[in-house]
């Protein structure tokens, strides 16, 4: 966790991005996508993909004719308003349920995410389909990032408790910090900051979503003016940003 | 609620802002900040500015020796290693406690928000003393929107449910809007999105708090490519971002 300077931050919808198919290189969509909306990627350059086209070229699609509910998928559908067929691929990708009720389940992923449907979405895929997240999705921006050169994030759009309103937040990353950290740096009485660590990672990834329109094909967004001091070695993980229960203290 | 559309959003941030103190023509400072970053205000513009200069500039702020603690906060003081004088200024903020452990206080504003020791913070302010949230934020937004004829957003740094690191959100706006919605659009493969209202007010004062640092002299900044339908009449309240606990699908 480093210290982050900004001079000017700019965000630059990514456009040109053909349509995703399971196998395409996204890598080389996005690269191409880049240039076309007249960008070089420099150094400091961080590049955010929503999760849908990491899935979509991954083959994160599941179609739910191909998909048979086991009696546990039966027994939620009689208490939540869904596809028996839907809830069954979200319970696969389900650690623990959080909250259900008739119209919404609430899922902690495997990976940890705590989401609305454990990240299963039908938009922008084709009817009768879903997207599951990312299997990895620190990898699958690791692997961007290496063939781009620069730090990516992979990001998804969640619901928030106590707020009303999506925001985007991160769900992988590579090259980018997920929490810049001002503890122990004094202000200009003299108090030591006691606790300020922010979500860096967190906060670009809900810049880039208001640079990616939801229906329109904007699916990543160019971030261009976050500097921080880089550590030699990219340990970086998405794991950083997800609190242990036993550590949330506003539950 | 309206569809958004952005091109590049840029973000800067606002220097020369001098020290706000009470009574400080603040809306002035942060006009003159802008022209000495060599911006101009144009249309569509807007200003994010944080809770701890308005505050100051509107005289809330506390100097512990002037308080007493009351029987309440003493008793609170046995289980919550704080300053009983500092307990007796969260108490007076708040409408309900949330959560409460030895070394935090999760409080329920009276305007409604939900954070950390009821939004009280003495950081950048003289010691000794801490500051209160805007005791309307929104006012404050207007005030500011109007002097400047730009959007404004009051932000401030909070915590979050089940992520680590903190992010800034918007506890007042004005010529902002709360949310922006995408439902009943269609994407590209003819399915309509369900439920899409970003928090386009949070995006943005995260976006903004990536360019304010904490100990340096940028309590302010400024964004620019964020279009939106405006309405006739600038109705937004933050109320439109807070959701009722009978709502509130997470908990």
């Amino acid at each position: 966790m480093r210290e982050a300077r900004v001079s000017t931050l700019q965000i630059i919808p990514i456009q040109h991005v053909p349509e995703i198919t399971p196998g395409i290189n996204l890598s080389e969509c996005l690269r191409s996508g880049i240039k076309a909306s007249g960008l070089e990627i420099e150094k400091g350059d961080i590049v955010a993909a929503t999760q849908k086209i990491i899935s979509k070229a991954e083959g994160r699609v599941v179609r739910l004719t191909d998909v048979s509910p086991s009696a546990f998928a039966l027994l939620i559908a009689e208490q939540v308003d869904k596809d028996p067929r839907l809830i069954e691929v979200i319970l696969r990708e389900t650690r623990r349920i959080v909250r259900m009720r008739s119209d919404v389940m609430i899922c902690e992923t495997h990976h940890g995410f705590i989401c609305a449907n454990a990240g299963i979405d039908s938009s922008n895929v084709d009817n009768g389909s879903v997207t599951l997240l990312p299997k990895d999705p620190d990898r699958s921006a690791r692997e961007l990032a290496q063939y781009l050169g620069c730090g990516v994030i992979v990001t998804d759009t969640f619901g928030r408790v106590w707020r009303d309103g999506l925001l985007d937040a991160a769900i992988g990353i590579s090259g980018v910090p997920p929490l810049v950290d001002l503890r122990g740096k004094v202000d200009r009485y003299g108090n030591s900051l006691q606790v300020t660590v922010l979500a860096s990672a967190d906060a670009l990834a809900a810049a880039a979503g208001l640079a990616m329109g939801k229906t329109e094909e904007t699916p990543a967004a160019f971030i261009r003016g976050f500097h921080w001091e880089q550590p030699k070695t990219d340990d970086h993980t998405i794991k950083a940003l997800l609190r242990a229960p036993e550590r949330d203290l506003f539950l």
